[in-house]
Formats: structure tokens, sequence, C-alpha cells
């Protein structure tokens, strides 16, 4: 940024072309902005703007390029990396009064969304005719669709239905300078650089969302839940290799080890079988039918690897009961610990077993417990590392241990992120995934879009300084490789 | 391009790195390549350069820097838009002898290949293992795997398979500075920004690819065709609005208009009902238990919409047969006029009895036959025009008519390219398609990849001048809104 802005004139443009109230600046309205999911960062913004429509998103963003101030874009400020933190003396551009939902469009099965609607809240709104928004974040309840665009987020039924990215059809976004983009189309394919997926994921990087054209589904025939108990996460992992391999694909397949099994029993109750060293949690839908069959080849390849206490959930409130346990597992093992850090990579199925031996001796070495959650259907790993912040040390033991974890994804040919994004949480391990040619690349698209910067800096993809300094990338002959890009 | 290259030298430098026999000059030679399969524009090369391996085409690609050439990326040169049609003065970069295969992943199910391996070549790879490769272009025989991931190609499948783009994990391209990126990753998701979607589809203008990573699937336990004939267009496309609204995914819907079943009729044998106004071939695949439903779900919604001549193929035989008429239709009207210009574009499936009245006026109007075969599932238009380019004004007539059709397109909410890509021959369209801010954008992507223009010139997307010549185009205040693209 160039010299510092005059931040009562900015003001005074921003209460000039918003509603009432949409502009906030003392320190008590401020306090609830400070950070979002990932906590232990907190910054307060210069302000925050809260436009209810796209001219006001559009004004905010031209008074902001004129004041030469950058802009952070917010959904519900549930994500888990920091992504939309707040960073000191930018506006912090609030979606979250942009709620409006348009009319279902019944023989496409889609729908219009504004940013600032709850991931739940599409699914809420297509259900009575029968049709429902499939990616389900842990957080749907709270966290907002045009989160979900920029993290790409996830959820337990991305196995069989994809990521965001794959339930998008069609975006309208403003380019940091308050031009419309209309990218992606209802066709299987569109003309041109594939815009829609560059954007998705993109972070608030290269633009802000302002509308979403998203696919629904009909709501399955008939859902089942299988729950099996392993004496081993070996032969957890090997089951569910055997059910990918058998090619049968889960609505759902998620594996708990015994620490996240106690937690979560001891909270919610769902019935788990707490002396296990391993459960997994297999969820079927489709046609009446069809289930029959499948239900009886995952119980007969889960027995093939010698799991106890198989239970079938059909009706919908066991079924909500097995899934509860899963679904409180954070909460749960919260309680174990006055911290706890989430961390979020992807690994090649079939390393499991050996990662997880990985992280129990480092577990031992930083001596701090740590729980497994797993997406195990598309080898999606969530360590819970426990730690007590006030305790000297461990607040930084917790951080390396992650770190380390993220080193030994990638090392293992998987990757430093599976659904919770970058953000600023993972910046110094994108320098371990990516050598300078990539990262370059990327600071390159960035540059498209943002030629100055402004939207959401510091986030996503790190300078090629810092991970020149970190000592952990392959830099060209001491230069790094595109001089337009040394400022980044 | 800048001063005019030494042809000489630049010769003997691509000589010097490459196998005997992998650089091509004289005319005889190079004839072959003077187009792709747009056969109506034609151009001889500067040379064909033919690399064998990653390193070749990294050679080639530093030679051509150097010596300020543009370079044009090839695979088979079976596309119908002209993306790999040669450029007079560029080196054609041919990815032919790529063609090595690598081991199939089974636990994983992908498998490696290179650029030049044909699409058909994956799954005879993957068969001894029950797997196979889902996209399935028309050309699947002879088109390679890294044109099919330059133009995103579908094929009859892609309804409920997807395009390239949904069935390729991980891209090892290489910048036109000759820098290795490895894009994309087993993971469903992947930290950064979506490359290996913004790569795919993008014509060879952002780089060369050198080897992908696909998905493979298991080959479907049973498949059946169904067969029915309409007294109307409309009928049928109701009938193709109704399975889909009840929630049944076939793996193809393709409709053939009377024109179209007459001429694979004559051709093929295929036992089509020859006096149907439209017929619609149906395919559903999965498990026997589910396909008995299926099909009787799909027959009773044909025969609430009027069908006759209901047949359902099982074996293997009968179904090849009913395909082997749709197949063939392309050559098949190709025998009804000395020359067919195919079109490509998508509309929303409920537009389509009034797009193919406007089409059917439009044939009147200019006194041009069309057969229309049409993947209903998807909403893509394949209108064939019938000409004679040796009769005055014809073939002038067929692209004016091919133009307002893909104006159609865009006007009733659909798009200029359904699978055959924008290459040269839907330059103009896309200023209809998109307006200055947007078309603006995607130069500065291009930008951000090969700020010379050096890859695949004058393809894919329209300079902003020719949109505003063109007339086509929102210019904003007389001016195009980024300086830095004047020269595009």
């Amino acid at each position: 940024m160039s010299a510092a802005p005059d931040v009562t004139a900015l003001l005074a443009d921003l209460r000039a072309v918003l509603p009432a109230g949409a502009v906030l600046r003392s320190e008590e309205v401020l306090r609830p902005y400070e950070c979002d999911g990932l906590s232990i960062l907190r910054e307060l913004p210069l302000c925050v703007a809260l436009p209810d429509d796209r001219e006001g998103v559009q004004a905010v963003l031209k008074i902001c390029l004129r004041h030469g101030v950058a802009i952070v874009p917010r959904g519900a400020g549930t994500g888990l990396s920091g992504g939309a933190r707040p960073v000191c003396g930018a506006v912090l551009l609030s979606l979250a009064r942009m709620k409006q939902i348009g009319a279902i469009d019944r023989e496409n099965r889609t729908i219009r969304v504004q940013p600032g609607v709850r991931n739940l809240a599409i699914s809420e709104a297509a259900r009575p005719v029968g049709l429902y928004y499939a990616p389900d974040p842990s957080s749907q309840i709270a966290c907002s669709i045009g989160g979900n665009v920029a993290e790409n987020s996830g959820g337990v039924h991305c196995l069989k239905y994809g990521l965001t990215v794959h339930n998008l059809l069609e975006l309208e976004v403003l380019t940091v300078g308050g031009e419309i983009l209309r990218i992606g189309s209802q066709a299987p394919d569109s003309p041109g650089y594939d815009l829609l997926a560059l954007m998705t994921g993109s972070e608030g990087l290269l633009g802000v969302v302002t509308e979403c054209t998203v696919r629904l589904l009909p709501v399955p025939e008939h859902v089942l839940v299988l729950l099996a108990a392993f004496s081993s996460v070996e032969a957890a992992a090997e089951s569910v290799s055997a059910i990918i391999a058998a090619g049968i694909v889960p609505s759902g397949l998620e594996m708990m080890d015994r620490l996240a099994i106690e937690a979560a029993e001891d909270f919610v109750h769902a019935g788990y079988p707490r002396h296990a060293a391993a459960i997994l949690l297999c969820e079927l839908d489709g046609p009446v039918v069809e289930l029959r069959e499948r239900v009886r080849e995952v119980e007969a390849i889960h027995q093939g690897h010698g799991a106890s206490a198989i239970r079938i959930a059909e009706d919908a409130a066991t079924r909500m009961l097995l899934w509860k346990g899963r679904k409180a597992a954070f909460p749960a093992v919260g309680r174990l610990a006055p911290d706890y850090y989430c961390m979020d990579g992807t690994i090649p199925r079939q390393r499991l077993a050996e990662v997880l031996g990985r992280i129990t001796a480092w577990s031992a070495e930083y001596g701090l417990r740590v729980a497994n959650v797993f997406h195990a259907g598309d080898g999606n790993l969530h360590p819970l590392i426990l730690y007590d912040a006030n305790a000297e040390g461990q607040l930084h033991a917790a951080e390396e241990f992650g770190r380390r974890i993220l080193e030994l994804c990638v090392a293992v040919g998987g990757s430093i992120t599976g659904e919770h994004g970058v953000g600023v949480e993972k910046l110094d391990s994108m320098c371990v995934q990516f050598n300078a040619a990539e990262l370059a690349q990327l600071h390159r698209i960035k540059h498209a879009f943002d030629p100055e910067g402004r939207l959401n800096p510091g986030k996503a993809v790190p300078s090629l300084h810092r991970c020149a300094e970190l000592g952990a990338m392959h830099v060209h002959h001491g230069q790094l490789p595109f001089p337009e890009l040394e400022r980044f």
C-alpha cells in the first residue's frame, strides 16, 4: 500500500453509499470480527463494511481502490485457516447481509443464492420440493455459501458428491476494481478458461462473489449407516481400501481413533464401542433395492478385516445418533484439554497406518495428546493436537508438531490441506508443497486479477521471499524467477 | 513477434536436440499437418517438431523462446474448431510420439499417461483389470489424451461421467519458458488456485501438457440401451426433461432428428424407425438389480410422451448396432452433400423445441439442409449444415447460418461451445458470449502464463479489437479497459 489512507474521509465515503449502521468502526462493535475460526490470531480491522446488495459491494470496492486501502472479504467467519482473518489497516468486507435466496429451478435443479446465505439454509429452502444441496461442512448451520466457494468446502459427503466446485454452476464475481464477471454456465462445458474452478478455493484473493448458482440433488430414496469396530487402525484402514476397491461409493466413510471415540462417547453418548482401537462409520444412500446388496457387501468386507460390534442404523433417529458422535468429535475432544489445534491434510489412503504411527511417536515426543478423526474414504486426515496455551511452550510445540504432520502429508504424496484452505495458517507449509516456479505461477494468477494486491493480502500463497527465508524452497541460481513478483 | 527469425539457425538448433527425423521441414512432409479437424482452413507451419520425451519438449520450448518463434501444440489433430491448426511462421509442436502408458494404480484406480496416448488406448490398457477411462469423444480411436485435456473433451457418456476435467487428477505441464509445473493431486482438493481446471480446456494457450494422471472407473456390471421413436421433436424433448426430472442419470441420452435418422439408417442399417420425427437413445448402466427398475421407469416416461417402437438392447451386439447409427451420424450425413459444417453449442434443455424450430426456419431461408444430432441429456446441440463449397456463396451462407445458431444459443441462456472448443472457428462468437471485462480477464490469465503470447497465438480468445470491430461487444466509454492488453 502507498501513503497512509485518510481514515476519516474513507469512513465518510463508505457511510455515504451504504445503509445506516452498515459501517462499523468503534472497538466494541469491531471486537466480534477480530478473528475467524482460527481464533489464536486476533487483529482488529480498520472498519467493517456490511453492504446488502451488489451495488453496495461495488461501491465499497471502488472506494477502497480510491483510498488505497486493502479489503478482506468475509462470509460467516467460520473458516479454520484464517482466510477471513482481519488485516490491520484493511476494510473487512462482510457479505453476511446478502442473504437472498432465489426461486428453485426445478427443471434444471438449480438455485441462485447470495453469498451470505447459510449452507444449511439452501437445503432447507429446497427440501419442500425433495431436493438438497450436497456439500455439508461441519459448520453448515453457520457457514455461508460465499465462504464455501472461497474455501472450496467439503464435508462428510464429498466422497460421493464432491466439493463445492463440483456443485457449483455459475458465479457472479466483482473484480477488485468493481467490474462484474459472470462465470460458468448451466452447460456441461463453458467457453474460455475455467474461471469458475479458478475462483473456487481462491480464498478471497481474486474477486468477491456476489451471487452463486448451485446444483441441487434429489433427496436419496434411502440412507443407512453402518458402524464397525476394529482392534487396530491398520485393520480399519484396510477395510476402507477394500470397500473402495470393490467399487462401492459410500456417501460417507469416516474413521475415529480411540481417543476421539472416548471423547465423543463421554460427550454425546452415541453408543460407540468404547474400547475399539478405531471405528468406521459408513453411510450408504440410494434406491432401497440397491442398498440391500451394498450393505451386505460392506458388512462382509468389514468382517473379513476382523470387525466386531457391527451395527446398522436405518431409521433417522438411530442414524442421527451414530453421526452425532462424529459430528461432535471436535468439541468433544476440546473438553479434554484447554486448547486444541485441528490439522487438515490429505494422504494416499494406503499410507494411513504409517502416518498415524508417526503421529503417535511425535505425540510422545512432544508430550501432547492427539485424537484422530479421518475422512477415510478420501484420505483427509484431521489430527486434533491437545495443548494448553497457558503452559510454557505448549502452543509453540503444538504448532511445530502440526507443521511436521503437514510435511509428512506432502512427503507421502498427499497435500497440506484437505478442505480447510491455507489462509494464514499454512503459508509456510505451502513452501513445502510447491517449488518456486509453481508458487510464482500462482502469484502471476493473482496479479492477473489484482495487480496491486489489495484483496485479502498476505493470505493463501506465501511470498517467494518467505519461502526462501524458510529455506524450504528451491531458488534458481539465487534468483527469484519472475522479477516483477519481487514485491510479493 | 519481433524481428524475423533465422530459420536456418532455428532448424539447426532443433535438430541438434531432437532425435533424427523429429524435425520436419519439406513441404511434402508438412502437408499432412496443414490443418486439424477444421479442414476448411489450411496453412503450413514453419516446421513440425516431434519430441519423444519431456526433455525434448523442454528443449523445443527454450529454442523457440530464444528465436522469438511462436509454438502451436498439437495432439492427434482431430479437433473440430481449429485449435491445433498451424500458424504461419510458428513451430508445430506435435506430442504424438509421447505415448508411454504407465502402470495402473489399482488401489487408487488411476493411470499415468503421456499426452500422445490415444483416448481409447487408455481403456484398452485398463480393461484387463476391469477398469476403463470414461470420457469418450467420437474420435476416441484417434484423438489423444493431451488433446482431450486441451479441449476438455466430452462424449456421449459425459452426462453421467463428466468431461475430461472431471476425470483428471494430475498434470505435468511445461510453461512457455520450459519450467515444469506439477498441478492437481490425488487428493479431493489441492492447495493453491485450481490450475488443473484452468489448464483443462485452455486449448494450448497456457502451457504444454507432458503427462496426465487420469481416473479409471470399474466397467459397469450391466449396460442396456433403450431406443424410442417420437412423432415430434417436442415430445422427445419433453421425455428427456421428464427422465432428468425423475432423478434418473442415464449414461447416455441422445436425440436424432428425421434427416439424421434417415442418413444413418441408409449408411449403417441400425434398424432405426425411418419415419420417426425424432428418436431417443437412452443408455443405462449399473448393477443389474437397479437397471431393472430404471428401464421400467424410462419406458413408462417415454410411453407417457407418446413414444412408439420402443426397443431394449441388452446384449452387446444389439447395443452396438443401436449405437452404430448414432456414432456414424456425422459421416452418414456427410454422404448427403459434398460438405457439411458441424456446429456445437449448448442450450437449456427446455428451449430445445424452440431452438430447433428456428433452425428449421433458417434452413429454409438459406436453402441449406440441416440434420440434428443432440446430446439431449446435457443440452449439447450438434446441427450439421449441409452445403457445397463449390456452389457460389454456399460456404459463406453455411458460416453465417452457423454463427446465427451460436448467437441463438447464447440468447436462450446457453453457450457457443459444448465440447469442441473455440479454436479459430468461434472467435467471433466469443464476442457475443462475453463482455469486454470478461474477455480482458481471460487475456490477463493468458498474460500470467505467456506474457509474450507465443503459445498458440490467435486462438480461443478473440482480441478486444476484433470484438470492438465486430460491434458485438460493449466497450466502456470507447476505451479498452486494460491498456496493457491493447496489443492482443
